[in-house]
């Protein structure tokens, strides 16, 4: 929940003037994406999002992620799409922020996905991929493998606070990930962030997806995994591998996966845990005690990494999948 | 900014299970309203707004404020309508909390009211009145004057810690609004928390008025004396009499004010002034240090209320109105 930029009419007037959208009727500040300021928009030809953006997106990141928003959407795939304004222009400013308004995107996100949800999410990641073949820029993936390692540097010490001797367990983690992360899969955009609350759902069909700050340039199954770890685990933080073979299924029902993809996924799902791991563990450290939006929880990434440490090397993918 | 609850599709589904508004297709929490949790409900039939009573709205109260909303809406003041069920039901239930689905209002509130927008914020105050008249239900003011020595017992510390001396001052102003309380006004339904975020424009006209959750019966000139307050001082914390009289002036067109209650406005706005700085300083106190959610400053009611101690005695609202 997140919103940081309050936008007085007169602001607001004052970017609409730039489009053809008409006079603003309404604006509601909303309680989505963690980055980011967002708000529902209703101007006189219709429903937008405008997204302001905050000091955890860089600014130069985000000719690469309005881009490719509008790359995929050109090419069929259900998501918002920045609308240019009358210079053809779709990064703008607002209170001296760069924002943009982007198209409204209906569908209802799953907090509890069954085994049918993750196989339409499986198959919606691909539709993705899929999409954003041929987009033209590309971005580094700067909490990829090869940054964990530094990231955990400074803390060890959270570590052990959140539970003592699991910095050395993580520590052997990063070693073998170090050693055994799998290299050479096909590669190409990646959303990164696809969970549960990023992706929508009308009438228990994929309906798109939304949240694209992350995306970058990485192994595809990296993201079928990232979404493993995000969609297939029970509450009581049991891997479910009926969910999970579901969303690969669905993946694989527009997009095969190699024999080497398949293979990689107990290990690429492995460092996805310990990715997500490592930023909420660097988040809680950095939230103020008795804050009213609390982080999310690193134990239960750290619970995710326990189950894939030891199922790092299992063949879990194997043979026909659901 | 609030929302406190998380709803899942089967909840939200089984919620409009009751109603004749078809499938949900979106739900968005609103950052709107600091007392309850709202989402902006998108179904099959159109946009409401869903809105979910966390603690600190009595429940035994809700019958009030759901029917206060549906009976100025049905005498034609633009505010937003309970939706009833099947069975007539507009109090529902989910997640174990009360909850009710309200039309969807359009309009912008604005953030730094102009004169003529205290002139229309005036007028729309003046037909919420008259729309409220014949109401069957009543409910007690409990944050009036008779409550705010006793509201204030618990918090002299607290006042002393904002500001050395200022416990000494507040009981000046105490004794004074308890011997000096205008008496024998005209009373009626009165909306309680007239702010601007709670107001809606529409090309620079009233549009409606939000948030009941504080409505109660009282005299209605404290009520324009709350509107004051809200929308009549500047960023330098002067209070701007032509925005005051604007504001007089677009409620007396609708609604004449009697000579006494004229007269009485002062004295009401010094007491609206202290009703919202003591229970600013108690949620300042009850907030945790570093909370995200900052609780609204105390100092800016502590600054009104002395605005207002020097001009409890001056007749401010003589002669005709801009």
């Amino acid at each position: 929940m997140a919103v940081y930029t309050d936008i007085t009419d007169e602001e607001l007037a004052g970017l609409l003037a730039d489009f053809d959208l008409g006079q603003a009727l309404s604006l509601k500040g909303v309680a989505e994406g963690v980055e980011n300021s967002n708000f529902l928009l209703e101007t006189e030809t219709g429903r937008y999002f405008l997204t302001v953006y905050e000091k955890r997106t860089r600014e130069e990141d985000l000719p690469f992620f309005l881009g490719l928003m509008r790359w995929v959407a050109g090419r069929g795939f259900a998501s918002a799409t920045p609308i240019a304004d009358r210079q053809g222009e779709i990064l703008k400013r607002v209170r001296g922020k760069p924002c943009a308004i982007v198209s409204f995107l209906s569908g209802l996100s799953v907090r509890r996905p069954t085994v049918a949800h993750c196989r339409e999410a499986g198959a919606g990641l691909a539709a993705l991929h899929l999409a954003a073949e041929g987009f033209g820029l590309s971005r580094a993936n700067t909490l990829g493998q090869a940054a964990w390692a530094p990231m955990f540097r400074g803390l060890t010490k959270a570590a052990d606070d959140l539970k003592p001797g699991l910095a050395a367990v993580i520590e052997g983690d990063l070693s073998r990930l170090a050693a055994q992360w799998p290299k050479g899969l096909p590669t190409g955009v990646i959303h990164a962030d696809y969970f549960p609350d990023n992706v929508f759902f009308a009438s228990g069909k994929f309906a798109g997806a939304i949240d694209f700050y992350f995306a970058c340039n990485d192994a595809l199954a990296y993201d079928v995994a990232i979404a493993l770890n995000a969609w297939c685990f029970e509450p009581d933080g049991s891997f479910n591998v009926t969910s999970a073979r579901a969303l690969v299924g669905g993946y694989e029902s527009l997009k095969p996966l190699s024999a080497a993809e398949r293979a990689a996924l107990p290990a690429l799902a492995h460092g996805a845990a310990m990715r997500f791991f490592l930023t909420r563990l660097a988040d809680w450290g950095a939230t103020p005690q008795g804050a009213l939006v609390k982080p999310k929880d690193p134990l239960e990434y750290e619970r995710k990494l326990a189950v894939h440490r030891a199922s790092h090397d299992l063949v879990l993918f194997d043979g026909p999948l659901a």
